[in-house]
């Protein structure tokens, strides 16, 4: 591979909401123009994440068409821009997550085109941005996600990794242990990320008891992460018994199934006994109540998706008595992937995954969608 | 003043839920037994809640009739316990707040009554309990408040403050600052308190901004507090424009009135500007979109009462995308109490509470109902 120069990559675009139901067509797109501190990688693995589906269909706003989606990553570095050439070279093994970019402290207007908007008032733009200072690039107001938006330099369509070649910030680009399998990596840079990071930031650990809501690709890696991280207890939820045996062989100590008879007493029974739940499920509904019973005074339930359209119905008494926090989560840092992948080497943790051929991307987006991944798909370029 | 041993009481008893709109009866009631850490106070001060008022209609859950209510006590103390002797003496003046027993790390039972609820599985019981352990007493699972349970000793109804006389568990009973007026510090037992304790927790000081919702006994003690505490700027809303020059006085550096035209655009202009926004508003409802849109990413809405019925409704994609907290937070421990009281005498903070007469107990509750207080009233025993 060379410094190669390409200014048309091929992936999967989608031309219309319906692109979500299979209907994503293989084709020719234009990147956005190469910047100093960027690298262009040739895609081999890219897996399948359920925004994909949601930012094709819509429901996390309005998206402009064609749009690429995948933002779980991996393949080998093809061009290095000048500004990253001391950290990156051709051939590098790297990931790239669901973050392509944020304000990193450049004053305002560091984009041109007048389809951005303005940035707001408050603090967090001009030079000195919070979130930015303090290593938490996510939670930036100018956060720009990896595809879907034009809030890119230079008012392009910010493209997906379902394709040929993903046109990187190297700031947001990240190295991959050689013991990390690459389709284990991809799944990571947003399924593993966004459970990774508030399992630490809530202090998962030795002492530490753990619920997870929801076993979909999300709360399969939370269990494999509180485990790693080595908490005392994972108790795992979800709606049916179906999944039980997953769960278990995942590293849950307990499952309980909502939808069963015999659930609200075992709520009962384990009252105040966990001190974090993470919550993967797309609806929450009235069971919010027993998960906050489930918590120890102080404890946290942590919301990772847009659940419930959009609006939690949060029980207000039990939050007063127990002092509970309801806390929102976003991916994760740059500084927090880097740990998660060391994490991974050194407790060998492993995602079930199930590759796919890139070929076949319009299926996984259809099987993510019905909820038949165990847990994660990755789409696979056997050609790169 | 002696070591009397009074086994009677008088004060203010309500004998249905009508009793809350001015229908408390005047009469003698039994204490519950003396124990061996316990003191009795002669009631000189006991301001007026909205719980009082909530708590004789029922809203706060059933309650049991005769009930006589009050906790944020001042006065002297009558009689001293052999295990309370190191620490309190005949004539001390003293406070009680709205919370009388907790655990305390006592073996289970520590009561004696069957009609006390068996304590459930989780932590926080048979003496290993984290909050009591941890200094945050308020959290213990067995806390039990000033009046209206049936949670102590020997079974008896707990009862509070509109009354001649308290009898008070020295562990929650506090020596007053004899700088501070007692009719300021009665206020501060839980109104103060309640406030206190959450802007301590997330931080207020300088640097910080705080927003406080409703401007009640509660609001205008946040307002002093965060100024006390050094906030660099402190954001006052309410419903109409009506107690905006009272907000500027207490401090406030800006007031909104969220029903006033315009507060729309006032809300966009300071997007991302606050840090902690305490809500003692009993109604939130669409309004917290407003607020979540205020917090810099990584802030706290500190949810202090049992608002909107029950339920708070939550924007979900706003937690997630800057990191919020939306936390529950219960009065405070007894060494928050005694760090506020200390604050209190530094700053020279001066709550605004108008005296009445003990008498004219039914009157004061009518008036808190209505919201007339501006901003707390305080019941005083000119007798004693």
């Amino acid at each position: 591979m060379s410094n190669d120069t390409l200014d048309t990559f091929h992936g999967w675009l989608g031309h219309s909401a319906a692109a979500a139901d299979g209907q994503m067509q293989w084709g020719p797109f234009t990147p956005r123009a190469f910047q100093d501190d960027d690298v262009d990688i040739a895609v081999t693995h890219c897996a399948v994440c359920h925004t994909d589906h949601g930012m094709l269909t819509g429901v996390w706003g309005p998206v402009e068409y064609p749009l690429c989606v995948g933002h779980e990553i991996v393949g080998r570095i093809v061009r290095v821009g000048p500004k990253a050439k001391d950290r990156f070279a051709i051939g590098d093994r790297v990931g790239f997550g669901a973050q392509c970019d944020a304000c990193l402290n450049r004053p305002f207007p560091y984009w041109n085109t007048a389809a951005s908007a303005a940035p707001a008032a408050g603090d967090g733009h001009q030079g000195g941005c919070v979130p930015c200072s303090t290593g938490q690039e996510q939670y930036c107001p100018e956060i720009v996600p990896t595809y879907g938006v034009r809030r890119n330099y230079d008012g392009t369509l910010a493209r997906g990794g379902y394709a040929t070649h993903f046109r990187a910030k190297s700031h947001f680009t990240f190295p991959l242990p050689p013991e990390l399998p690459s389709a284990h990596a991809a799944p990571m840079l947003c399924g593993g990320i966004t459970t990774y990071s508030p399992l630490v930031r809530f202090g998962c650990g030795p002492g530490k008891a753990v619920g997870v809501v929801g076993l979909g690709g999300l709360g399969h890696f939370a269990v494999l992460w509180a485990k790693a991280l080595g908490a005392d207890r994972i108790l795992g939820f979800s709606r049916s018994v179906g999944k039980k045996d997953d769960a278990m062989a995942l590293g849950c100590d307990e499952y309980l199934a909502t939808l069963e008879d015999g659930y609200a007493d075992a709520i009962k029974e384990r009252e105040a006994s966990l001190d974090i739940i993470l919550c993967t499920a797309s609806s929450v509904g009235e069971e919010l109540e027993s998960y906050i019973t489930l918590l120890k005074p102080g404890g946290t339930f942590v919301l990772l998706g847009n659940a419930d359209g959009g609006k939690l119905q949060v029980p207000t008494l039990p939050m007063l008595m127990k002092k509970i926090n309801v806390a929102g989560s976003l991916i994760g840092s740059p500084a927090e992937i880097r740990d998660m992948f060391k994490l991974a080497v050194e407790k060998g943790v492993k995602p079930w995954v199930q590759e796919r051929d890139m070929q076949d991307a319009n299926e996984a987006l259809k099987d993510i969608a019905a909820g038949n991944a165990r847990y994660r798909l990755c789409l696979v370029n056997k050609d790169a």
